[in-house]
């Protein structure tokens, strides 16, 4: 299966002439090489690279004729503002744009002098949502928290059978910045009130980008809708307790999750990912049967991914201290009932149409430990049992000037560690209802 | 209350030189004016406004030297190929080429020579989607739908507190056509299977589309927010029982509805639509009392709209034999429990952000009687009373090659009556699944 193949790009003995990326904590090696949409100055907005402390400007090297034949399509597909040209060209094409950059990038590049000016320093730069994100569907895959929060701690009785999922707001994805507090509907004993959330809580995700996707009515099967996974970012599905528990039936979440949703600005992409593909979630004796349009022994063997995923708090107190923030979720993507192409190739099965550049959330990647849950509602056991954080303070759900930082990394012995920068936002106070 | 005033463009007098125009039972009179996308031959497309059995070129209309200031600038932005553009200007901004077309294509209008070559006859044409919909809500207002597909047959708790809606799939709205039988994972007994739906079903709803819209985090007032409803058409929100009862719980529908919408080509605007406003649903005692950012005096009098719609069935039987449908739907758009204006402000209540084009679909439009049922699952009480058609067909759900006709019309003594063209749709058989 040639998608899982690991290649020379993978080989950890490369390193590159930008020093920084061959320091062992960065998340952007020379075997990492995420894309993003970035904007220095006055300059138009463009794709790049990221390289340790550096962005690589692939506007510029579309031009630069140092590329040839794909590697040449893909730099000028990512030469404007948003990432879905790319995207649609589809993995093998981003592959060659790949392979050609582990060459110029590598220490002993002949091509250093070239490619300096077209180095811009991360910190002289704003990043700028990924893609045009066509729709965003978002996904319930870890049985733990699907478990920790069904009122009577089982399973739906469909989760084992299909990745149950919901179309969620394209519009109001962002980047990292603030999320503001939402005004909602509660319902406390009869009475029902409109104001300022009193459960707001984060949800630690990871977006799955859509590479050139399907037509409509032309689902496609499991092996080939992995090969349109182009890639991973961080992701912060925000959600209001208070009003999903009073919307949500009959036809599920709605305002509980359309106020924001938070993306890391780095599209980490499969191919970069292929040394942490693990295998799918073991599905144990009392799982029914896969359905064959969900099961293909590739997937099963490769289909998941190793991706080491925290989750920080850091309160206005900590921030006014100086202090860096507290870990309050560590977990790992492995604990995922499901893979992303299992998600793609059902999202498809109807025939609905996925289009470059479109988001899927995998849900929150919550495990089976008590420091592996994923959001304060488990955290907390819906906001029962309050979280003490180690300065004293006391959280039950997020309070305003709560910042919530998202990291994640993948490792394994043999292969150099690759991250996936920050998904880092904090809570603005709710407006005041307009009249 | 300006947006609900009656003005010239309303006059009951008024005829067109378009003398097609003139007809009682076109949907099309000079009082209505609906925007649309058209293509003609290998021409681009482009903005236009239906008259009679004719359509006027928006952007040949542009650079004719005939519209002034706010009138030239809405014809100018309805001249690419989608009318978001005309739809972020505003209300007030179509308001004014609306103002100018009906002195253009007056009876005695002293411009027939000019405009006459702009008018293509809608024979002529293909339609295109009115407007890039970034992103599509699916409200369900009508209490009599509701109670009717509830296994208990009670409101939900939330009904009357909230307009309920879900997010749905953008990507799969499309015009007239056709919608291909979905493959679906049913549940029969114990037993999980995947394969083409046996109970696919239309649901006769209502399309809104949004006008300038709020940014992100900042909610609009319900008086405000009902000025950017920008126009209104039919919509087929196709719906897949078997596999909506599978899925459905935990998060709502999902692969029932992405499969595809269809929408009518023609947007009615708010403007045309006024002298048809009659009061908001009557409540009744026992509604608990309307939260002040649901509620102000002119929506609770004039936010509903009377407009008939009927769905009719043509199956492959009655199309070889020349015959038209059947209708099997006649309900009215004053069923509804919510208005748009609420619909539209409770969306942004939490701070998600509305976008111009966006579309929110009303919920399927039933009401109290046996004929004013507007889906199968309704009309066939979810499959077990099978509709007998009155050429002995029998239906439970669509049948491969049944075809789906929606019409809707607004009338009222002493103003003409208008109406919203088709939105037609045929069901294809489903692919096999793909190896």
């Amino acid at each position: 299966m040639a998608m899982t193949d690991l290649n020379a790009t993978h080989d950890p003995g490369r390193r590159s002439f930008v020093e920084s990326a061959n320091q062992p904590d960065t998340d952007f090696p020379i075997q990492n090489l995420p894309f993003g949409i970035f904007r220095r100055g006055q300059d138009d907005a463009r794709g790049g690279v990221a390289i340790g402390d550096q962005v690589l400007d692939l506007r510029a090297l579309c031009t630069s004729g140092l590329l040839s034949e794909a590697a040449a399509e893909a730099a000028c597909a990512a030469s404007g503002p948003r990432l879905n040209d790319l995207l649609a060209l589809g993995n093998r094409v981003a592959s060659a744009l790949r392979a050609r950059l582990v060459e110029l990038l590598a220490i002993a590049s002949p091509h250093r002098a070239a490619l300096s000016p077209m180095l811009v320093p991360a910190a002289d730069i704003m990043m700028q949502l990924p893609t045009e994100v066509g729709n965003f569907t978002d996904f319930l895959t870890s049985s733990y928290h699907s478990t920790r929060l069904r009122p009577d701690s089982t399973l739906a009785p469909n989760f084992m059978s299909m990745p149950i999922a919901y179309h969620s707001r394209a519009s109001s994805v962002r980047l990292c910045g603030e999320v503001r507090r939402p005004n909602v509907q509660q319902r406390i004993g009869d009475e029902v009130t409109f104001g300022p959330t009193l459960e707001m809580d984060y949800e630690l995700e990871l977006g799955a980008f859509v590479g050139p996707g399907n037509g409509l009515g032309e689902p496609l099967p499991l092996d080939v809708a992995r090969e349109h996974v182009f890639g991973l970012c961080l992701l912060n599905d925000w959600s209001v307790r208070d009003v999903q528990r009073w919307e949500n039936t009959p036809l599920g979440p709605f305002l509980a999750k359309s106020l924001s949703t938070t993306i890391s600005p780095w599209v980490v992409t499969e191919e970069a990912l292929r040394p942490f593909r693990v295998a799918a979630f073991h599905r144990g004796h009392e799982a029914p049967p896969l359905l064959p349009y969900l099961s293909s022994a590739v997937d099963q063997a490769q289909g998941g991914f190793d991706i080491r995923l925290e989750a920080l708090l850091r309160s206005p107190a900590m921030r006014d201290g100086g202090e860096p923030g507290v870990p309050i979720t560590d977990t790992n993507f492995r604990h995922m009932y499901w893979t992303f192409a299992q998600m793609f190739t059902h999202h498809m099965s109807n025939g609905c149409n996925l289009q470059p550049g479109d988001l899927l959330g995998s849900g929150t990647v919550s495990g089976p430990t008590p420091e592996s849950r994923a959001c304060l509602a488990e955290l907390t056991a819906r906001g029962t049992k309050p979280l003490t954080l180690p300065n004293g303070e006391i959280r039950s759900w997020l309070l305003d000037g709560d910042e919530v930082v998202f990291r994640g990394r993948a490792s394994r012995p043999g292969f150099v560690s690759i991250g996936f920068g920050e998904c880092r936002a904090t809570v603005a106070p709710a407006v005041t209802w307009p009249t």
